[in-house]
């Protein structure tokens, strides 16, 4: 199945099937990193530029390494020293790099809409790696692997997605995701911590963890992002744990093999409890890291099909 | 033809016929980089240091992108975090890098002469990426690249140089070229930004633009680099734009044909207005950043050359 | 021979045998490095995070060629725009890049015992690039090739490493790896500059150069390391040079052949008069820049045999 789109900036728009062709080919991808050799030569000859203009570790890293292990040439840049210093606009950025003659550009923003303005500017693919509140749809892909993996399926499956939903682009690409792929999702969280539109989305909402849990196959829990409240409501760390925190007790309400997962990276003892983040028989957070970079590389892959299949 | 020199240091210094053995061969690597597989091997086992003591997104990334492309293995060290910090000398900094057994080391620095210097002390090719306010090698090769892949040749074209002269390596380093090849020449600019020295190069000074403009072949606009511009005359920018700014009014004294070049990163509304910028017909911007890349793989392949082909 | 550890955290563990190991296979590197394809296929498929908690130029840059001249894919990490400033622990940021199935993790960090602790929780092999004032294993490596290759041997020798003994991972490397291969190990430093603990090393102390240099072969310089004393003892820069920097006439009491070490970046005219760094017949100061990329190539190389030539 031929990839239908020029780019990916979000779950929104993508069927059941892409989805799916999508997982496949990651899939395979997860085989090919954990060999011995973790070097293909799918993107020999092409140029993946990440362009971040929020700091990610892990998830520059992942595209990075994605890249370099389809055989691609992977380049870094981030605002830190960049053109926008000298007040370059994010367009001539953008269109800058394009006439360098780039196969995909990855690009992180920490505004939402932004990465969509750029991708309209470019003729190369563009991945988003995240963009404001709005959506970060390899996230949620690596996520619906690591359950798909784990549980067989996605469909009619209870996800509970916790926390700090307000400013979680995380969570709206996997509500998004979720809802295509048949589970039913579920969020909890403190009213304050909700965007005012959550009405509109598919989701059951609650602001108790016991509730929210109760049966739940998969609970993901979401890091509180401290550092993008500004004056509004800065929540107590330790009251926030206390209703919202996940451990042990608030736990015992889901599914016994509940799968426990968070994006990364962890505040521990804030949002999620040290043990149960740890939890060797349930906790699938360091394999949705190892299955993102799976994931990312199928991205890439797919993204640059056409110009490697067809004629020239 | 080998190529006689073992750095690119400036402009200074070249014949015709070196200017054009660059050209012809970045000729050659524009086609490389339009094609579905953009890497060859002629860099293969050579390594590439890009050395940036001032940031800079697209000749970094154009290096970087000039350097893999054709093989190579590229690292970059920004000074930011380097052992500049703990106060090693930049001498030190050069001779360290050299002994790692480098081929090339590109270098960019704030401070005139500074390149020079730093290539004296190594024996690897030092490329200059920009040194002060004295020489930018190679936006001069790509911006010749530009007008003759458009206009067929460079002799007896016009060229008006417009704007912030007094801190420009760009326009330094094109003036040298131009009349190498046979180009006529002028600047543009009000008196305060015209180098004291401006007498002694061939060029015709203007103060106005519509007779520096008029009949022009090419239209080069720069930067207006108000970072570099520290107490001593900081124009206001609404009344640079009025006088100097380029739009389709002043525009039309020039040939109807005319290119519009920028190096970049552009100031919008300050020297330029931004729909000449983008202006499909006559605009050669975008093209320039494409030519760069091609541009910096001629030269990374000329001067490694002499290793490649000799006997071991 | 089979490397037996699964980690590089010190020298420290290290037998005579394991030692020469390392250094026979850098010689063979050192060949490589030196011709004109410096690339070979050794860490194809291989991938080497370089992560660095402590800014370093000439470490990291070392590390980085080294990886790629095997043909592995060296993917880099500063802390700086890391998620250690989202509040992610050290061992999350790891295990999350473990979980990416690397092959070597190359470490620096600022607090000593910080790699340690990181190697226990990963399954790639962990390379230590100095923690704290702890140890700096690859450095004392390429300090004992450096002599090796210049005196024929480590036996026997007199070594005496001056300066800032109680900030300097470097010397506590070298102190071991020289006892070990049976060379004598004196130290000189005013007393505010050892660590208390330094009669329990096995070296001869002296606090006057003039007797510490005494028929010295190898004359081992140390960085004053300002940076690292807080409010301690502080030494005057021009008193500390008059005591302890070498200049010629101290110089003058070590064997006429001694060989001067420097593990940059040098301090000029504080540690060492520039005139003593920079004799071309006696300082080898560069060469131990160059041999460090051959170190790191063979530790990369011995660190990650076992998944190579074992059956998968």
């Amino acid at each position: 199945m031929r990839f239908p789109h020029r780019h990916l900036l979000g779950i929104e728009g993508l069927s059941q099937a892409q989805i799916n062709t999508i997982l496949d080919l990651a899939d395979t991808y997860v085989e090919q990193n954990r060999s011995p050799n973790k070097k293909s030569d799918v993107l020999r000859g092409k140029t993946v530029v990440n362009l971040f203009f929020e700091n990610s570790t892990r998830t520059r890293t992942s595209f990075e390494l994605a890249a370099k292990r389809l055989g691609g040439d992977a380049i870094n840049m981030s605002v830190d020293g960049s053109s926008v210093k000298k007040g370059e606009t994010l367009l001539d950025t953008a269109t800058t790099l394009n006439a360098m003659h780039l196969d995909v550009l990855v690009v992180r923003h920490p505004e939402s809409g932004a990465v969509k303005l750029l991708a309209d500017k470019v003729n190369c693919a563009v991945i988003s790696g995240g963009d404001g509140a709005h959506e970060h749809p390899t996230q949620a892909l690596l996520d619906a692997l690591t359950i798909r993996r784990n549980k067989g399926r996605l469909d009619g499956l209870t996800v509970t997605i916790c926390g700090d939903i307000l400013h979680s682009r995380v969570a709206r690409s996997n509500i998004q995701l979720l809802n295509i792929m048949g589970a039913r999702v579920r969020v909890v969280a403190p009213p304050t911590l909700l965007p005012r539109a959550i009405g509109e989305l598919s989701v059951e909402v609650h602001h108790d963890m016991a509730t929210g849990l109760k049966d739940a196959d998969i609970v993901m829990m979401l890091r509180l992002q401290l550092e993008r409240m500004q004056g509004q409501f800065v929540p107590s760390v330790r009251e926030y744990y206390r209703f919202f925190g996940l451990d042990y007790e608030k736990l015992a309400a889901a599914k016994p093999d509940a799968l426990i997962m968070h994006p990364g990276p962890m505040n521990r003892g804030v949002e999620i409890d040290s043990l149960v983040a740890d939890d060797i028989n349930r906790s699938v957070i360091l394999q949705q890291v190892e299955l993102g970079v799976a994931v990312r590389m199928a991205c890439l892959d797919l993204l640059t099909q056409h110009g490697r299949n067809d004629p020239a």
